[in-house]
Parts: structure tokens; sequence; C-alpha cells
């Protein structure tokens, strides 16, 4: 079957926008180093199926993320339609706001840390002090009139720390969202989280004021669990949801694979709900098929997989 | 992580029974034949891991299914607890029947069909002619107070036919279960359902009499839907769920992945949201990650690749 049959369900949004991270998050992770020109043309391919929002790269040194040491020849050769408010790109500093304003980017997103390690692995610095440098990138893109999205990782478990008190999530999205962010995308980094803990942390942060029309949720499939969370997060009242096409992120040869929750099997659950996307599922598939070929591997995603076949 | 951060949901059961349907489904659908040894091992060590229902085999000609040609073999092998009320196999036809009855099985399995297409590929008879078929079958395995499961296959769609309309299927399941079955098994024998689509059925189902406290669900994963399908209905009141350990039936270097709902996946997912299933996870990975070693390639579970990585 090409598509699903459609028997709506009660309880789900009739409109579902989904943050495509593939570009980003997706390509970030992949061995692959891929080419810019291969990039815009993902880019473009995915605008073309209906995915009207895509995070197109990341300002970080190129020394940190080899991968995405092309930001300015990606955004150069997407024009202005590549730096829109529907076209956000991650800033990890001031720095990085710095090279996105030069090429006159609209919407930018942070990445904060919802543990103390990670905070010191990947910010270099502990929780409480990524709040002093997130506070000047976010109030300097406010002031411009730019749309700003806050990340929080490792919201629903840790490699090394474990279990992550939902109150210690709260507290960091409260004190991110209070420097004045538009969206709180909320990362299960390494996909360990579950739907009851989906929703006791979206209930914990609706009781601090974040209602689920701020939030986005952000998972990864390594324990099989993203799309199961995905639509737990929709009957909660969550309307903007984080995948990569083709299920970028994660190889289907690794051992563990932990990719993003796979756009096409996001899609295929909606449409078959009958709820809104805007994708045109046949060319979103026929886009990943042609990047899977560019990263020499069969695609994670199971939709796609299954429509290739 | 090892386990999942215990987080409860509302409108879940407070406890599943996982029908293990890895030895028979999984199995049937795997290129490599496993020796009965092998088998005989797998479900000794899955029932040490907590399953307390596992299919253990089929009673089909061994012409049709070579895999399965082992029958005797396996039960001889397992003894009485191999034939009790909580191991059920799946009898094709009233033949079937004699071999079962012969080893003393207590619990069987009908394989009926939703569509006309499967009907006549898979049962060599009509639709409607498979009534005929099973009903001696039925009367008596009960008769002899035998436990009897039927399964409805193509539930949610059809290779050949595409859509299967919910009516259909409806009807297929109450003639089934008039000739007196105890449990239903809803089979989405291609992993095309979505969660709309099983929140209608079971609604039109509980609507002629069949509730869901006699129906189970049985997806595969073929387009990515299986647990997220599988919580859907837990939320509609099922109780018994199909998975198979280490996600068997489906490999992952095939192009299309049409594996059962993998076991551990299901299971962290339940744990997760403190759901009980009196099931060892971590037992069950090691037996996975043993069984896919026979079978000579990586284990498609998520949580089995990631906790053996």
């Amino acid at each position: 079957m090409r598509a699903p049959q459609v028997e709506t369900a009660s309880g789900l949004p009739a409109e579902v926008t989904i943050y495509e991270v593939g570009p980003r998050d997706g390509l970030q992770n992949e061995k692959t180093v891929v080419p810019a020109a291969t990039k815009v043309e993902f880019i473009e391919r995915l605008d073309a199926a209906g995915l009207a929002t895509i995070e197109t790269t990341s300002f970080v040194p190129a020394a940190w993320v080899p991968q995405m040491g092309d930001a300015e020849q990606v955004l150069g050769a997407l024009g202005a339609a590549g730096v829109s408010r529907r076209r956000p790109v991650l800033v990890p500093n001031a720095r990085g706001l710095d090279r996105a304003e030069q090429l006159g980017v609209q919407a930018i997103a942070i990445f904060g840390s919802a543990t103390e390690t990670f905070a010191q692995k990947n910010l270099n610095r502990s929780m409480v002090d990524q709040y002093a440098m997130f506070e000047p990138v976010v109030t300097r893109a406010q002031e411009a009139g730019r749309w700003v999205r806050a990340y929080v990782s490792m919201c629903f478990g840790d490699p090394w720390e474990g279990p992550v008190p939902i109150g210690q999530v709260v507290d960091v999205a409260e004190r991110l969202m209070g420097l004045g962010c538009d969206q709180l995308s909320l990362g299960d980094t390494i996909g360990v989280g579950t739907t009851g803990h989906v929703h006791r942390l979206l209930e914990a942060l609706a009781a601090r004021g974040i209602a689920a029309d701020r939030v986005a949720v952000h998972f990864h499939d390594t324990y099989g669990q993203a799309l199961a969370n995905t639509m737990a997060a929709l009957r909660d009242g969550v309307t903007v949801v984080d995948a990569a096409a083709g299920g970028l992120g994660g190889c289907p040869y690794a051992k563990s694979a932990t990719g993003n929750l796979a756009t096409e099997d996001l899609v295929w659950a909606l449409h078959g709900a009958g709820v809104r996307t805007g994708v045109d599922l046949e060319a979103l598939v026929e886009t990943s098929a042609w990047m899977a070929q560019q990263l020499g591997r069969p695609s994670p995603s199971n939709v796609v997989r299954a429509l290739t076949s």
C-alpha cells in the first residue's frame, strides 16, 4: 500500500507542524560528510515535498562538527528563502549568532542541557552557567525580531547520569523560556523515554505556565519508542513534532540505531489518523531514498524501506 | 540506560499479558531454518525470562512451511509444560488438530482471513468457506476443553486489495468468535494500520458484542507503526499483546523489514509507563541476542541493539 487507510482518531490535533531536522540533526550524526551542493538539493527537495519548516544547518565551529562546516555555503546557495522564519539554524553561542546574522537568518535555535554531565561535555560549562551564555544570544536575536527556539537535550534520561528528574527538566525549560524564547523543544537525545514520562513532563511544564502550544517534541528511536511517544504528546496538545527525513542520524547497519524519528513514519501515522501535515509522502520518500544513495546505505525509515522495496 | 525511568501513565491497564509469538510467527518468517533443539532452548529461555504465554509451533504441513516441520519434535522435547494452556499451537485444519491432540496440546489457534484474496492464497478457499473449515476444529477442541484463539489476518490492509473496510473485519471476527473461540487476535499482517484505525476497529467490535477483554492485537512493524498502535489499543481496554522476542520475522538487512513488534521494545514501553508484564528484560535481551547469533544476523529489536552495543 502506498498510503494508509484513513480512519480518524479522536483526541489528536487536526493539523501538525513537522519541524524537519534532517539536514541539521540528521546529517550532523551521519559518518559520511555530505557536500554542500547535496545539502542544498536535499533542503530544496524537502521544501518541494511540503515540509514548511526546515532546520537547515548549524553555526557551530567546524572544528567541533566538521559535517556542519559549510553553513555559509549552504545558506548562500539557498538565497532569501533559505533564511526565512521557517528556516531556523542552530546557533550555539554569540559567535554563531554573528555568523547567522551576517547571512540575514530570521530564526535561530539554541541548544541547552537538562543535565549537569551533558552541559559539561557539550557546552563546556555547568548547567547553571548555560543561562549566562544563552541570555545575550536570545536577547540580541529577539531585539532584532528573530524567532528563537530553545532545545533542551537529555530530557528523558542521560547516558552518564541515568534517570533525569522531571522537576530538573522543568527548571531548565523555565529558565530558557524565561529568556524570551518562542518555542521549547524537548529532546529525548538517547531515545529512552516512554509515554507516561512524556505525559508527566508535559503536565509539569503546563503547571509552571509552559503550555503545550509552545512545546515541540524531539524523539530519537534508539529504543523504538519515538512514534509512540510522539502520539502521546499530540494527545496532550502538542502540535509541533521534530523529525528527520529518512530517519537520518542513525545507520541501520550499526548495532545501535540512534536516528531521529523518521518523518515518513510520522507522516504515515498522522495521515492515517486524518491529521493534516501538508506533506506529499511519495515525494518525501523519493527524497529520502535519494539521500540514502548519497550516504551509501539503506534508509532506517520503515516507510521508506517498505515503499521502495 | 538498562531500564526505563518509570513514570506512570494514565489510561493504561495495570498489567499486560504478552502473547509471545517469536518461536512460531517469528521463526516461520525467517529464512534460516532453525534446528528443533535450538527452538526448544529458545522456548525454555523465553519461559525463564518470564514470558508466561508462548505460541510454540504450527501444525501446518511441512510442505507448506518447512520451518515448522518439526512440531512433534519440539513439543516432544518440551514435555508436559510445553503443551499447557499457556502454550498454544497454530492448527490450520482438522488434520492439524489431530496431530496436536496426539501430543496432548491444551490450547490451539486457528488462522482466518479478513480478505477474499488472502483467504484464496493462504487458505485455498473463499472467505465464506473458511467458517466451514474452522467450525469442526473449534467445536472438537472446545468439547475437549481446549482453549481456542482465532487469528484474523489482514485486518488493517491487504497487499493485493489495499484498504479493508472495518465492517468486513467485524463480520469475519463475529463469525469466528461465534464458533466458540475464547480470544480474537487482530492481525496487521502487513503493518500498515494507524492509531485511529485501531480505535475505530475496536469500537466497531465492541458495538457487536466483542469487547476488548476478549481481544488481542498483533502488529508487524513494516511501516514503523507497531508500538504506537499497540499503545492505542491498550488505552481502549485491550490487555493481551502479541510480540516476538527480538522482533523476529524481519531481517534488518532486507529492504523491507516486516518483523513482528519486538517484545523488548514493548516491555520497555510498558515498564516505563508502570505497566506490569512479569518479564525480566535483561534475560529476554540475552535470549534474543543469542537467537540473533543462531540466525547469523543482528536483531531488528531497537532495545536489543541498544542494550547489546
